[in-house]
């Protein structure tokens, strides 16, 4: 316990190779990792806030690129970046320790930057609690911008954006008919798309694209959490390092409004009520799945379920009184 | 137990008075009427799928107009259709059984028509767990057609759509530059937009905003669940009752073909082991909730995390022991 003091200290004096074997931490299965884990997240209190920026794109739009540019961008302006990856789609054995960093060349060199690949698990509800994990680290070690970087699959975009400030959307230039298909939830959640690649040939159809969006935006509801005019279309080249002023200023510009109209302090409350919430259903049906007395049976109203024969409500009624007499006994 | 065999036997014999009683024993929150209500699901059993279908749209879209000349047009032809309405802002007090019979008095007066209005639970999760059996029992006694009917309100399209096999939206005609705007997430879950009052005046306008909708939607991805030309916008008229006959042709056009692609299994398959999951973890917390020796402890982590003063995996940690502790003791 008084090693986990040090730990603590050190994560919250910036330490990247201590926040960096904490994470390590807090991604392990193994049940008496995650009891330290859970003692660590406690000893190192809350920091202050953070702002948390969600990022997506498809493979291919520069989504690389744009992080290490805008990365360096931030730290340029004397800002401390951390980047978490969420992937549950990755494998860590490929070596993406590794490609996050290369990848990330320059950002990952520069000492207030923190690059932290995605955990190797493949379920998305682990990556999640993770990943939320990582960014109570990043703030207790006093970060001022977390981007977390989703690649899309699934849901893992809502789940990203239930643990954001706000969320960018990055797309590539697409040409006439063949406009690139947005997936259709993203909408829900951009609070800026930028349309990468907006140089050389390419920068007449970026220009196309981003007009199209932008109209594609306007036959949308305004959300309550947004100014007017927002969200907006925007366009960057990362290559070139364009256009990075123009979205940090839109960020900020958000983020200001949302402060000042008290939607960022109830919208933080609401995303650590949820997760809370989650993490106790989350925890119980572990302690559920866990417990050998419940294996067979379990298995066996799944599989009802699945084929049509039971309703689930009722499968679920005769697996949870079965737990609870099965701790009573 | 001998009357819950004789209240089945009546419900999968199509009887509308024992269907209603039952339904209204699964949406009672006591708890030894829950216990009867699991136990009558269980008797009545699973009866053969019909087709259900969620449908959304906003107030004064003419959805009521739409549900009563679609309902008639599909028991002309020779169809037996059930409503249920999700609203989980109603409150039944305000008589909303009268209303929806009011609303729907031709449909409501058919023999082969069964019209339940929302619960009146307030909580989206409880109106969906009731829905969800109401589905059960509707399909218990036999009806062809389920149409669950959402106003849309938060997080209730999404919910309809995991009951649903095919999700219909409704929008009315808009104009110009006002464009109505559509709730960002429904573009994800809806198979056919319907453009309704194309008549009379606005007959261009809705041509018009038809048009808008068909490159809206041409603008995102093709799902792995549609066939080419899906999502499709369509021109209805409900209360000249025009264009129904091309909406049922294209539900049963996109039903054939996603039965065909085996993507109708997969899915009823993928809904029902969601319920079920979500059923264990509701089942759970609800036990853990009702736990006298957890109440203050609750509401005291419940303030930590609101507060950010403690990480939500830590507190609901806390709970989760507490809660098996208490179980064993």
């Amino acid at each position: 316990m008084k090693e986990l003091a040090a730990i603590a200290e050190k994560i919250r004096n910036g330490d990247r190779r201590a926040l960096s074997r904490a994470i390590t931490l807090v991604e392990s299965l193994r049940s008496d990792h995650r009891q330290q884990a859970l003692d660590l997240l406690a000893a190192c209190g809350t920091g202050r806030q953070a702002l948390r920026i969600g990022l997506s794109g498809t493979p291919g739009v520069g989504k690389s690129t744009f992080i290490e540019s805008f990365g360096l961008f931030l730290v340029r302006q004397g800002l401390r970046v951390a980047v978490l990856a969420v992937d549950p789609s990755s494998s860590r054995s490929g070596g993406s320790i590794l490609g996050d960093k290369t990848r990330m060349a320059l950002l990952s060199r520069e000492p207030h930057a923190f690059i932290r690949p995605s955990p190797s698990q493949t379920q998305l509800g682990g990556v999640a609690r993770r990943t939320r994990d990582a960014v109570h680290l990043c703030e207790a070690a006093g970060f001022d911008v977390i981007l977390i970087e989703t690649v899309g699959v699934g849901q893992s975009e809502t789940m990203v954006a239930q643990m954001s400030d706000l969320f960018l959307l990055l797309l590539a230039p697409a040409g006439g008919d063949e406009l690139q298909g947005v997936k259709r939830g993203i909408m829900e959640i951009a609070d800026l798309i930028l349309v990468n690649k907006a140089d050389g040939d390419l920068r007449a159809q970026a220009q196309r694209t981003c007009a199209d969006y932008s109209g594609a935006l306007r036959l949308l509801r305004k959300r309550p959490q947004d100014p007017e005019g927002f969200p907006k279309a925007l366009l960057v080249s990362a290559i070139e390092e364009q256009g990075l002023e123009a979205v940090w200023g839109e960020i900020q510009a958000l983020a200001d409004w949302r402060r000042e109209k008290g939607i960022w302090e109830t919208t933080r409350k609401a995303q650590a009520l949820h997760w809370f919430s989650e993490e106790v259903r989350s925890q119980l049906l572990e302690e559920l799945v866990r417990d050998p007395n419940l294996a067979t049976v379990l298995a066996q109203e799944e599989g009802a379920v699945a084929r049509g024969e039971a309703a689930p409500a009722q499968a679920a009624a005769k697996i949870v009184r079965q737990f609870i007499e099965s701790n009573n006994a």
